[in-house]
């Protein structure tokens, strides 16, 4: 019974997920869902993206349960940017996202991150409109991650594993990460990146710049 | 049409929730619902917990997503372990406790802890039939995250700072964390432990079996 009202709500946000997918398209903008349990470094990586010299014109739409710190770092890089508030859902819908298209300057863009709410479940089975969905995993998580949470990994592109400057004073093996993370998702790019020192963002933008002209 | 279906559910949830509390209180045990974001430590706590010489007789019901390593770690010690596999859903709900209430020799326990799924938002919406919420809050997850997810820090009873060994290594501002915590729910007990290196635990299991005796 609970079954099938997930079934319906999860048709519902196909369809409205193929409609913002079709806005994107129209205006030349790729679209990254990206994903992460809580405090695995999503803004931050943003923060770092947005850092590194690029082409590419950057909009963000920024999701949360409540508040808009997010939104409020992102801004001081002068790109445009939208906050969210879900009021306690735990994950971005196409709905929410098909709300607030317009009020992005789509024309002066050509890359669109959607920032999801802090989660490793709902995130994943909620399609927003997206060409590709991203993962963060802070390697501070522990390397039972993916065998726990596989349906995150299967449907990213890429693994960007964070806090990696935390590797020395961690009992955590990386190597298993990967090794998991790839049993479920052949296809995914890892990186091993730190927000905090820089390390590896430079790799990860230059991959994103050549995924968004294929795009 | 949404919020409506949410209601329901949640409306059927508090019923059997109810039920289950019901079930517990006759045989004199004492429940904990044990919370956090995915990595956090809570199965780490857990055997910790285990490791202390207390009266406490424990027996655990672990929720994941997939899988069954943490009743594996669990069974280790030799307590009633029982795994409950959501199959994609993001939290525990009354149900689900109830279909394996059975399972449990609860007549030879006194506290039974139900190791949520790792997620800080829905599991704090789904009451299980618990006496009381605890929240393990990893401090690499960052000092924003009671104002990013306040209704879990506003449920629990306690609230675990774990990882605290890692302190010297992080830009985190820990009593931002107490501060917002305390803001949001002035009774929320609030621990500095370490899993790794035992800092703290001692302190949590005193504070533990005290609740469980007045319960």
């Amino acid at each position: 019974m609970k079954i099938k009202v997930v079934a319906k709500i999860l048709e519902a946000n196909e369809r409205i997920a193929q409609e913002n997918r079709r806005i994107f398209d129209d205006a030349g903008v790729f679209v990254v869902n990206l994903m992460s349990a809580p405090g695995a470094g999503k803004t931050s990586l943003l923060e770092k993206t947005l850092s590194e010299k690029t082409d590419l014109k950057i909009g963000v739409i920024e999701g949360d349960i409540a508040g808009s710190d997010d939104a409020e770092r992102i801004g001081r890089f002068g790109v445009p940017v939208i906050q969210i508030n879900t009021g306690g859902a735990c994950h971005l819908d196409a709905n929410m996202i098909n709300e607030v298209i317009k009020e992005l300057p789509l024309n002066e863009l050509n890359v669109v991150f959607i920032e999801n709410v802090g989660n490793l479940v709902c995130p994943a089975e909620f399609k927003v409109g997206e060409d590709m969905k991203v993962m963060l995993l802070s390697i501070t998580e522990g390397h039972d991650k993916p065998l726990k949470y596989p349906l995150m990994f299967q449907e990213s592109s890429a693994l960007l594993l964070n806090k990696i400057d935390l590797a020395p004073y961690l009992d955590v093996d990386i190597n298993k990460i990967k090794r998991d993370a790839l049993s479920l998702n052949p296809n995914i790019m890892i990186f091993e990146v730190s927000c905090k020192t820089g390390e590896g963002i430079a790799d990860w933008v230059k991959w994103l710049s050549n995924k968004t002209e294929k795009g």
